[in-house]
């Protein structure tokens, strides 16, 4: 399966490492093939190859030199948007930045390219799904291709292949959960006696944060995870600035811990609902008491509860994920990719 | 689709339903036609009709007479069989009772001789799973055609579905879970100040127990589980014979309300376990944490914790299903069968 790589940051060297140097540790990855006909980074040059660009020597350049070497054979400044209209590849796999200013641009536009040509897209940037879903559902469907994104929402833990496989005589009537790690983690620590700036910092340090943590903190990540579910499993239409959003920034340190010191646990809940016919969607801090499922959902973990017509309520709990878990949802849309074609 | 049903008592009367008289509320089952070619019930007559038996009039004399009207057009003695080796259908849905002692006969043998004449088959049963599992599948390879059983763990909510569509890329290295419904519901009654005995006969009021309780309460339903998803998920080629077992019947009420003041749950767990290349599996009530995932399942609910080797570990939480969940699980294998086949 020839891909097109948009984004080579840890995310895109994890799957990289997978699927290369690691690849023997992972027995039922079993024939998945990846030939990336081109690697495209934003600053950090581009390595293009039509007989397939090696993974495994693309990641010791990145390690080595903090970007692709300039002298190299197949190295070009191509863009990604070029590359995704002109290239040759099955599967574009879009890695690149969430931008919520920008409403998921480029990223949009070089999904919509990939489409437009009738190739396939796993997107691990959340903001096309976020704020262009179905604009680009309808196209993929028009064109007869698949538009894929498991990882966008609690990393692999299955949400979407869940939903299309498992729950399809279903309606979904709601959703509930805990969607931001970084959040998750830092109430957490703050629950611990860990000042907020302390907190921020160490989830920075495990990776958990961005090195600019304001997305998170302030709930837009969230919002983005709560406009993506409600857009896909229960055709909302609506972007992260419909949902009503508020993050951690407004709560103190005294808050929290005093909620723990009463049996109670703060924690940053997304939702999104069906009503009269509308959707509604909101992220903000909610008081739970013990013996809450989302109360036992500490660090870095996240949970997801649907509410179908048919079924009682189904929840999905991620403990702990890391790179692992991100660079799993991408591979698993590449395996549901593959079985497809073949 | 033609399918030929074994069973009809409370989970096939609600099958029935949502497909005939409750349909219009379920729009996401969509075009899904199932027409059976005949009902067969072991001892309340069965009704044959290659056209499709009329599955609102099927239920209203099961709900009349308790049986079927011998008096009907459509009235039969065939077996069960002697139907599945003889009839012409689609699917195979076999909805008779666990039975341990005959190690999942007749289920095994029905299911058995669909396959052979190459007939897909849904099991709401799980013996077949839990005693024939790796012959079954290997004939079902061989003869092209799909064994589903999705509702035999934790009803309709995502397993089977999950590893297969979700969980492809992955090797599962161990399970663990609660698994069975009428244990955990007497569990919390008793935590609630109720004795054992009317805890049991509350839950058989509700229909969570059986009228014989045993196989829940000595944990053979939940050894049962135990083996399927070794079987299934880990290829153990087990039986619920070889899962170390205990159920709650050695425990006292004292001991489970003492946990309690202690701010611990006393809960039946179920676990399977990949070590040195040889599968452990065992039931037993375990001492748990207040804020323990599995200590936040109360009453009918039930939790299954998945450890794989490239993720961190995924839990699936039920809340508190019912005859609709158990149903769906049957409903959503045959719409699995029917996009497969159209």
């Amino acid at each position: 399966m020839k891909v097109l790589i948009i984004g080579f940051g840890n995310l895109g060297q994890k799957i990289a490492s997978i699927l290369s140097r690691e690849r023997e540790c992972f027995p039922a990855l079993g024939d998945l093939e990846v030939i990336p006909a081109g690697i495209i980074t934003r600053s950090r040059g581009a390595l293009i190859d039509p007989q397939g660009v090696d993974l495994a020597a693309s990641l010791s350049m990145m390690e080595r030199y903090g970007k692709f070497d300039a002298g190299s054979t197949f190295y070009s400044e191509t863009g990604a948007l070029e590359a995704a209209q002109s290239f040759e590849y099955d599967v574009l796999v879009e890695m690149s930045t969430l931008s919520i200013e920008n409403h998921g641009e480029p990223a949009v536009s070089h999904i919509r390219a990939a489409l437009e040509r009738g190739k396939h897209v796993v997107s691990a940037n959340k903001g096309p799904v976020a704020f262009r879903y179905s604009e680009l559902a309808e196209l993929a469907r028009e064109k007869g291709c698949r538009f894929l994104f498991e990882t966008v929402v609690m990393d692999g833990a299955p949400v979407f292949n869940l939903a299309r496989c498992t729950l399809k005589g279903c309606t979904v009537k709601g959703i509930e959960g805990i969607l931001n790690s970084t959040t998750n983690f830092v109430l957490t620590k703050i629950e611990q006696g860990f000042p907020m700036e302390e907190a921020v910092k160490e989830a920075q340090r495990l990776g958990i944060a961005e090195a600019e943590p304001s997305l998170d903190l302030e709930g837009w990540d969230a919002a983005a995870k709560t406009a993506v579910l409600a857009n896909v499993l229960m055709n909302a239409n609506i972007t992260p600035y419909q949902v009503n959003r508020s993050g951690i920034t407004g709560i103190t340190e005294e808050e929290i811990t005093s909620a723990r010191r009463r049996g109670r646990y703060l924690k940053l809940v997304c939702r999104a609902k069906t009503e009269n016919g509308n959707i509604k969607a909101s992220v903000g801090v909610e008081e739970l008491p013990e013996n809450h499922h989302f109360s036992a959902v500490s660090g870095s973990g996240s949970i997801l509860r649907i509410e179908t017509d048919l079924m009682s309520p189904i929840m999905v709990t991620q403990e702990a994920p890391d790179l692992y878990d991100t660079a799993y949802g991408v591979i698993d849309d590449l395996l549901t990719l593959q079985r497809s074609m073949s």
